[in-house]
């Protein structure tokens, strides 16, 4: 198996006195992937003050990496971190593949990791890492995946009134969605749909929910401390090139069992169409499914 | 100014096939703190996926150390990591610290930080370290602070309700309580009380309330979903001794604004009087705060 591939960037935002020493002009260099490359007292570790983004690489093409580099900087701006220089981030995200590719790495699909974190306590200056691996075998999960729904313990509209919880924001604070996950395996699932105190249908820890139902497909309004998703929006646009309605919408955590069909989006692995909600079966088109992961794996913006 | 002192935990956990390649056997190993230790994947680093503690270290005492170390026991609990071989993590701080001391650092205030986390990704295997520096000067903080309440966001019962939401766990996700303090000093403030949704007064970002009215000293329950202090405990016991009655229950943060004094207490800073609560002065008792701090600095359990 190929090594992963590992660049530093050392210029990871634009704020006068955020590139590293030895800074070379391009903002980024290659570095040991398998080497320790992350200081101890990095507030991105010691307090999980940092953001990053997931992108699908696919044929050596980044999917939706505009998408991905926008959301970076509007999670950076949620942290009140210095504004991610996108330059730099785009071309060390290419420069990463190329170097994975021509290191032998050329499975079809590989993911790019992005992390831009406050940087190590007391310097003033952000970390950033730019890390391009072979993706998971996530061919089962494409084919179904078992669901529960689970409490995220606040109201839909918290992001609008308590803003430094920093929902919407992807931040490296993933504990507790990581522990949705272990929850959901205790009840023999797979994935979460996170609820809303106030009942709506959130997103899962790290996928958008869409909900089929007859000729509409809707997904939640993003207004609700939910991430704006990068995949969901390219599955909103297989949809309507299907003649769908498409719709933004708040939707009842209840309404999700009257679904037709319902799927959760994310980058890497794509459409998983849900099997089972909470104990409730549901019949997945396994056609349509593949021809929408089709569509998404074949993305070239 | 004397460098910190880094050791890798090399035996983390006592699960079978915890022990680091290397292991020596002492199940620590002192490394330069200087340099990278932490692997990009550390599910510490990506997903804020681990827990931590900071202990105080007055003239070479680690102050309540085996309560921290049974809180770190018990975050790792909550997160389902492996159960932390405290035998080694206790031995560890110790020689952390005489190796700090020995190198010249012999400033009377110091702290260690105790870090657990996943490990990294795929390898099954949590990473552990302990870093002992100098203690930040807190000389301000004790003589008085000015605090504002915000939303959590939760319910006060939500770490019974939800547990998989990991509150009450001191883990690596703290990037909502440094958003917190940064809504603080927009504010112009120095610190936070977390107040939950139904109206409790819970705990600071990286302190406890403690609660002054009269003969009375009260803190928040901690079946609140809040961090049962170390700090908190000695603060009773200083009160106990003076004769106070100390009591846990739920505390509405409206009477927040009617305590006779106030404070916020944790390890490193001690106990930092409020002499301002959203805008409401509150008078300082310097002598009682002086002798408080003099107690908990004095701690040799």
């Amino acid at each position: 198996m190929t090594r992963a591939t590992l660049l530093t960037i050392t210029r990871p935002t634009s704020a006068p006195g955020s590139a590293a020493e030895g800074d070379t002009g391009s903002g980024f260099e290659a570095v040991d992937a398998d080497a320790p490359q992350v200081r101890l007292m990095d507030l991105g570790l010691t307090r999980g003050d940092g953001v990053f983004e997931t992108i699908s690489v696919v044929d050596g093409h980044p999917q939706a990496l505009d998408p991905h580099l926008q959301r970076l900087a509007h999670s950076a701006m949620l942290l009140d971190l210095a504004e991610p220089d996108l330059d730099v981030w785009r071309r060390a995200v290419l420069a990463g593949i190329e170097t994975h590719r021509s290191n032998g790495g050329d499975a079809r699909e590989l993911y790019a990791k992005l992390i831009l974190t406050r940087g190590v306590e007391g310097t003033g200056r952000p970390s950033g890492w730019v890390f391009v691996d072979t993706a998971e075998d996530f061919t089962a999960a494409r084919q179904g995946i078992r669901v529960v729904t689970l409490d995220r313990g606040y109201r839909h509209d918290v992001a609008e009134t308590s803003p430094w919880l920093l929902q919407g924001a992807k931040t490296l604070s993933y504990a507790a969605n990581r522990a949705g996950l272990r929850e959901a395996a205790r009840r023999g699932a797979d994935d979460v749909i996170f609820v809303s105190t106030d009942g709506f249908a959130l997103e899962g820890p790290t996928s958008n929910v869409i909900v089929r139902n007859g000729n509409t497909v809707r997904t939640p309004q993003t207004d609700q401390g939910i991430l704006a998703g990068t995949t969901q929006a390219s599955v909103f646009a297989f949809f309507e090139e299907q003649g769908f309605d498409t719709v933004y919408e708040r939707i009842p955590a209840a309404e999700l069992a009257t679904a037709d069909e319902l799927w959760l989006v994310s980058s890497v692995r794509q459409a998983a169409p849900v099997t089972d909600l909470d104990g409730t079966p549901f019949t997945v088109d396994a056609e349509r499914t593949a021809a929408l992961n089709a569509f998404l794996l074949a993305r070239t913006s």
